[in-house]
């Protein structure tokens, strides 16, 4: 028997887990602050990597791969990059039964070595652009870790582009926080805001860095991807110098921008229920189940005949499918099962669809007889599961969409106003903001909500800052994190 | 300029590391021991990559991933995987800032961990069995190493299977043998002996291990694959224990088989010639470059203009193609360079072609005029050049095959013959043999040649062992080694 999911609004952070857990996401590795991601979890992955790597390539990246180990020397290179990132580093002392004569860091990103290597291959300014992606694994020591949010090691990638001028950076900084934007609401079905980040909350090293923040179950916010402009701060560090067309030597512009496995939590926290995952259609690994039902020997042979017919169907079409026919579990088990799973459709069928020639759907984001549809004809079925997954898809997207709006709250005129609606109903509190970064130190110690980003988009015109009462056009986005 | 390539016959090992570097696949990391995979070598990794995946796929297995670091106490668990992995290992002994309490192995294989993993995981024959490939970095600490073929870090695939019976491993063990042999085969072009390791040679941990081996441009072996019957040796040490159908406790058996980047220095070093890589086109990451040809303005456009419709035609045809419309170097650099970089087939089109509606398709198999085809119709190109792909396809693994053969020594009738013929001739020397260990570790000191394998086809009977005199049915291949 499955055990049971805690409710979210019990403890939203134990259903997190139970759900990673039960749904066979990923397990606590026995090192601590590691994580096993496991076939069903790892099958996400590859879907997410799948429509990532294609919108890379779409836009001119090309994927190379560099080392694992970086000299200590390197990441003390950048002054910023070395504060930001020397307290979470794992250190290789030893190899080959040897004391090394330089500790190597296990990479936490991968700035200094790329820009190692930048630094020899870019001569002229005929080898500009660069524009490099690695998909790999790193590793950042962490006290408190979550499944997939925070942990020690986690698999992403990380894009590296070395430009001719600040522009052409800026513009590149722009497109992959778009091509992110674009992954994660048609992909992922995640609507997610396209932000600056604070002088506080950037990317060590970074002149500017870009995020998209999603709202999850609970209303607090998760970095879901960020795009950093790097300036000249890494082309100085590694002397990553080109001539130009006018035979001058130059520094390189350059940029980075990575998205991880964190998403798969991204994931989890928008779409999923009590009763478990909830898939989105477009990176689910199984997007339909079959369930045959029978009781006799004679219904059982026909009603997996049938069930073999719509396979081959939807394999046909491109559908993701999996016949559960296991003997030693109950259709009311296996229902249950993948909807724990978050399998988008289910299809049942029994021995009276045989005789009529049908088959029931039903829908993973509308439980219960709401979301079935019954005498559905067993021929051209594939089209009907497709136009389902579809408007699932478009479903799960619009019911995340007005969950943030009835969850993004604006309006607050004052800290006293702010504090009691982070304290009352959480979620985004979008507001004017002309603080500063010692300002926002103490709203964060005091609240624990932060600036998530100082969104692109903005309607508001000028207004008045909840906090300092000057007038300012900025507006700012606060909210608890992950 | 390009510079140049070391001839093969001058120095093989130059002419190596030339082709690696100068057609930008690969350079040396700033860490002792380790590469950059450069875009075009990360390239070839994805096809390759693509092709093997398929086929784990096809044969019902999925993938996960594993953390990258291993307690060093579950290293030491397995007597022999200890002490055959112990002195290679990358140690991390500081995280975060602190002394780690156990000191942490970076993964030089996964069998320990993931053992670790399926003892939690399985509890009956339901579970068994259990079929999980991992796509991941690992590192081994060498002293001499060499770009592809053996590095400190590299990337592969290790699958880690657990089974009920013994037979079902060895059938597991087997197969993956065998995909490994029909991907060398059919994508890379290389004829491949099944076979399997002398005891000197096994898996620190294995039972048996099962290899395939390929030869190289200067007749010695490379070790380009190997699958591993684990039998009960990791079962027992990480407690993997299943209830079989009488319900009864028993240890699974397991198997393990691993394809590394090493595989690209196969490539290189079976197909490649003095003017550089020839790659085989189900691999290549551009099948096919066209070189447009002009003098005046007016015959640019129009050739360009023709360059653009043919690439088209072969995009939509699958091919992957490149048109090379590089202002500043002459349409004979370009032949060179590409020549060098082992593009399969060039496409040509000059001013007289755009008139005729033709193009020129030239191998690179073949150089010179004996591998150009002249007046190829535009019209309906992209099926002579699939065709074409494919006749080239076949001619490389046809060529390595017949290389292989005149390289391969029989009929040696004792230990003075096999000096001889190893220092005259090298390749592999294909022998009877009754030997035991210790006369293996002779042989080695003695000439550097060691037991590649002992093939699982054999056609010979029963024969004298060359060393031993003694009768045996037993066949091995003798060959120096990468």
């Amino acid at each position: 028997m499955a055990e049971q999911i805690t409710p979210r609004s019990v403890d939203y952070s134990r259903w997190y887990t139970d759900v990673v857990r039960q749904a066979e996401l990923a397990d606590y590795a026995p090192v601590k602050g590691c994580m096993i991601i496991r076939p069903y979890g790892y099958a996400l992955w590859e879907n997410i990597k799948a429509g990532l790597d294609r919108r890379f390539k779409e836009t001119g990246h090309v994927n190379a791969y560099f080392p694992l180990f970086i000299p200590m020397s390197f990441i003390e290179k950048e002054a910023e990059h070395v504060s930001g990132f020397a307290p979470e580093l794992a250190v290789v002392t030893h190899g080959g039964g040897k004391r090394l004569e330089e500790p190597l860091a296990v990479r936490p990103t991968s700035e200094t070595i790329i820009g190692h290597a930048y630094a020899q291959w870019i001569r002229s300014y005929r080898d500009l652009p660069v524009l490099i992606n690695q998909w790999c694994n790193v590793v950042r020591w962490e006290m408190r870790t979550r499944l997939f949010l925070r942990t020690s090691e986690f698999l992403w990638q990380e894009g590296h582009t070395a430009h001719a001028t600040a522009e052409e950076a800026i513009e590149e900084t722009l497109r992959m926080l778009g091509v992110y934007a674009d992954f994660a609401i048609n992909d992922a079905a995640i609507p997610v805001i396209q932000g600056k980040k604070s002088e506080r909350e950037k990317f060590a090293g970074a002149v500017d860095s870009y995020t998209i923040e999603a709202m999850m179950g609970n209303g607090w916010a998760l970095q879901s991807g960020t795009s950093h402009f790097l300036g000249q701060n890494f082309a100085r560090a590694f002397d990553i110098k080109f001539l130009d067309q006018n035979n001058e030597l130059q520094y390189v512009w350059t940029t980075s921008w990575g998205l991880s496995t964190r998403m798969i939590g991204g994931i989890i926290m928008t779409h999923g229920d009590d009763q478990g995952l909830i898939l989105p259609p477009v990176l689910a690994p199984i997007q339909v189940v079959i369930v045959p039902i029978w009781r006799s020997e004679e219904e059982r042979t026909n009603v997996l005949e049938a069930a073999g017919r719509a396979k081959a169907q939807l394999a046909a079409a491109g559908v993701r499918v999996k016949v559960d026919d296991r003997e030693e579990v109950s259709p009311g088990f296996k229902f249950n099962d993948w909807e724990m799973r978050g399998v988008p459709v289910r299809m049942e069928i029994g021995p009276r669809d045989v005789t009529r020639n049908t088959v029931v759907l039903a829908r993973r984001d509308r439980p219960g007889k709401e979301g079935k549809t019954f005498d559905v004809p067993a021929d051209g079925v594939a089209e009907a599961v497709k136009a389902l997954l579809a408007e699932v898809q478009a479903a799960l997207l619009q019911r995340a969409t007005e969950f943030r709006q009835a969850n993004t709250h604006t309006g607050i005129r004052n800290y006293e106003e702010f504090k009691e609606v982070l304290a009352e109903k959480g979620g985004f509190l979008r507001v004017h903001w002309a603080g500063t970064g010692e300002d926002e130190d103490r709203i964060k110690e005091e609240t624990k909500a932060t600036i998530r980003c100082y969104p692109l988009e903005v309607e508001e015109g000028p207004g008045r800052c909840f906090y300092t009462g000057r007038e300012t056009e900025r507006v700012a986005i606060f909210a608890r994190a992950y």
